[in-house]
């Protein structure tokens, strides 16, 4: 149903940055490497570089998300591209010619890409169809779909500490039925040849058919830790507690948080990972989250690399370094 | 009641852009040109000139327009200004000495220029009067007075494809009688020399005296439509609607509203336009919104080039080459 | 309770900007005299300095000041460095969790600078004390505590005009009870030896101890501006007034609102100062506001000057000059 293929140019090379599926695993590696490189700007006193100076950039969110905005406004200004925020309502994109018309008006200003947040699955698809050949579309969370850039910061994230993906065993927590984040995770994961993918979940909260995905599932949370190198925990929706699917936080956090205690049952040097913004005492007690295995704000500092490197390589359609080098 | 002379500086160069009128055909020919020069700049891979470094403009928007605001914003950032974006209440303005006070305040933080957009006509006028001389004040919409960049992005587009003001016929079509974009386009198609300009319209939508504008008024599509080059098609203000001035969204679309039908009566090589945002089935149906002969998505991309012209001659107060060769 | 020494670094240096107790008569000389030299950037055709390039200085607002804001932002932008406006609710600061999770998350996104605005006292104390070392935090107005920035741009403007702070008696009117700017403005003037210190207001509007203060409390108008240098109007907070602290608007204004009869029995040369934004009619009049004795838009041109020295000084932690010259 959906193209997969829409994201690469004729050579290969990303075009747009939608859904982890459809790309392979040089291409994933590619991205990881390039976020490396501009890892060490990030860092340096002058955290900026002229790659993308003259773009403008366009962050299109139907729903909002100030970190995200945030994280994307950040990785443009330090790619020296300009920045404009536009929040758009969704009501809007009901009447499907009003939200082409507004693309098209944007495109007609020279815009050179959109990163567009929405809450409807298949949105950033929907955009990335309808642009003309010289504009990019980054997907930054689209309903329950995908959200491919959180998923490539955790594996950038993951490959720091644990190098070599094809001997992992890492295990998703949570709400894995409603979560772009964990659907991208898989994915990605499969992608880089992770061997054992287990989510742990209540029932309802987990895919009806998780074979389908090649992931072992899990109802309690002990049973499915033993022996992981990495826990994702995923951020509890508040909705999904009023949609009456869990009898309560107090409850939930007995059953599926992370204490200290829980995690003994891991690996010595496992890690623990969440996308944030975390829910204290829900998801993890404050002892896991500012712990020793916490990776949670590295995560956050390698998000901006890993948006600089795709915002870069999608606009660029070569390597950073050769761009670098020809010019 | 409006001195229109506040617009030019003792050399008779742009110091404020408020209104087409007082101003003469060389000097908006010369914007036209400056814009033309610039339209090079945005097709750019770095779509950046320096000329406005270090300058601050202030989108001063006590109405909102995202769309607007959009404009003026990349127009000012390509010229590698800074930019303020500030959304104030109209009801400060009720108070004038407030109004002054935020005016007099950004001009002590050194801000170089006011694009003002407010619900009442004669606002931008009125704040041109009062800074001080090194600020330059350009008109974005003022209630039903005037929007003279709209005008000119429309002259350059005609000019675009037209080449001749002085041999054309052309057509404005809807809400004449409140449309700011109307009158504008009217004193510009008049000072650049247009012999013909017919409204087309409603009695209820045409101004009283029509004939004091010089134009000439056709209440059937089908005749004013007959032989023309141009058609602008105005935005319908819904709230005109709920007025009770016309029965019906779907009435209008029937009496006035343009299909390829219709347009068969004008000129073969005819051109289509719309200040947009377009009502699809109101004002146009989409066959011709997205046709051959719509030049629409040209109007929001001339938009950019002619706002940075006007933003760069007014702060510049002689021709662009020439600063450029001076300093 | 508040440790002041969390503003300096291991050499003395600014590193935070909190409040001005604390800071000695040379440090504060140091700001004045830094904000000195910028004073001649901002007048310049190209306002801009590359002191803060790559740097992100965001601006953490958990209450509504867009004038504020405005300034800041300014002379961000003016040193180079990239700006992010954050508006954040208060209500996120009840759970003190999630207001430093939001902190170490920018903070792990390497952003440099905090600008700081709050409705509770303490809280940009609360935020240094919580920043990694590499990160400083200005206060831009915390509850009732301090706004030292206003401060220290009121004595820019006196010295600009008066010379020697040791030679000067200075008044006070209004709110100075709730007034951050005053108690900061004590602090400044105490701290750069202005040796008498007045403060004028209703009872109700007094501290209980003003002795503790080293200021001399006038309930007449007349009475404490006899024969001062200098008189600083405070804004009146509507909120007190409704707060049945004051009868009417008209009874505050015929008790305490400036007029050019009250001003008379100052010092010939005395100047008057107003925090903005001024409720004209209630704290003075427009003739005093708009009089010649008014330095109330120099006071907002300085601000600029002062708000980069002091994110300049804080950011380089070493003279200016001294940091321009290493490079």
């Amino acid at each position: 149903m959906i193209h997969q293929d829409i994201q690469l140019d004729e050579n290969g090379r990303l075009r747009h940055f939608l859904t982890i599926e459809g790309l392979n695993r040089a291409l994933l590696t590619e991205i990881l490497d390039t976020a490396e490189s501009f890892s060490g700007v990030t860092a340096q006193s002058v955290k900026k570089v002229p790659l993308l100076r003259g773009k403008t950039i366009v962050n299109l969110f139907f729903e909002a998300s100030t970190r995200t905005r945030t994280t994307f406004e950040l990785a443009a200004k330090r790619l020296s591209a300009d920045v404009l925020n536009l929040s758009l309502s969704t009501s809007a994109t009901s009447k499907g010619e009003t939200l082409l018309d507004t693309l098209h008006n944007l495109e007609a200003m020279h815009c050179d890409m959109f990163i567009v947040r929405h809450s409807e699955s298949g949105a950033a698809h929907f955009i990335a169809q309808h642009v003309s050949p010289h504009t990019s579309v980054i997907n930054a969370g689209d309903g329950q779909h995908a959200h491919p850039t959180q998923a490539l910061l955790d594996m950038f994230t993951i490959r720091r500490h644990k190098l070599d993906f094809t001997r992992l065993t890492v295990a998703i927590v949570g709400d894995i039925l409603h979560s772009r984040v964990a659907r991208s995770q898989i994915h990605a994961m499969t992608t880089l040849g992770v061997p054992e993918i287990r989510v742990i979940g209540p029932q309802t909260l987990i895919p009806v058919k998780p074979e389908s995905l090649g992931v072992h599932v899990y109802h309690d949370l002990r049973d499915g830790l033993r022996g992981v190198d990495v826990v994702i925990m995923l951020r509890l929706q508040k909705e999904r507690m009023l949609g009456a699917m869990l009898p309560s936080e107090h409850e939930y956090f007995r059953l599926y948080g992370l204490t200290e205690e829980k995690l003994a049952v891991t690996k010595p040097d496992a890690i623990v990972m969440h996308p944030g913004p975390i829910n204290r005492g829900v998801e993890m007690d404050s002892a896991v989250a500012d712990g020793q295995r916490s990776v949670i704000l590295q995560q956050v500092t390698h998000g901006i690399a890993v948006r600089m490197a795709v915002m870069s390589m999608a606009m660029q359609r070569h390597p950073v370094g050769a761009a670098a080098g020809e010019k």
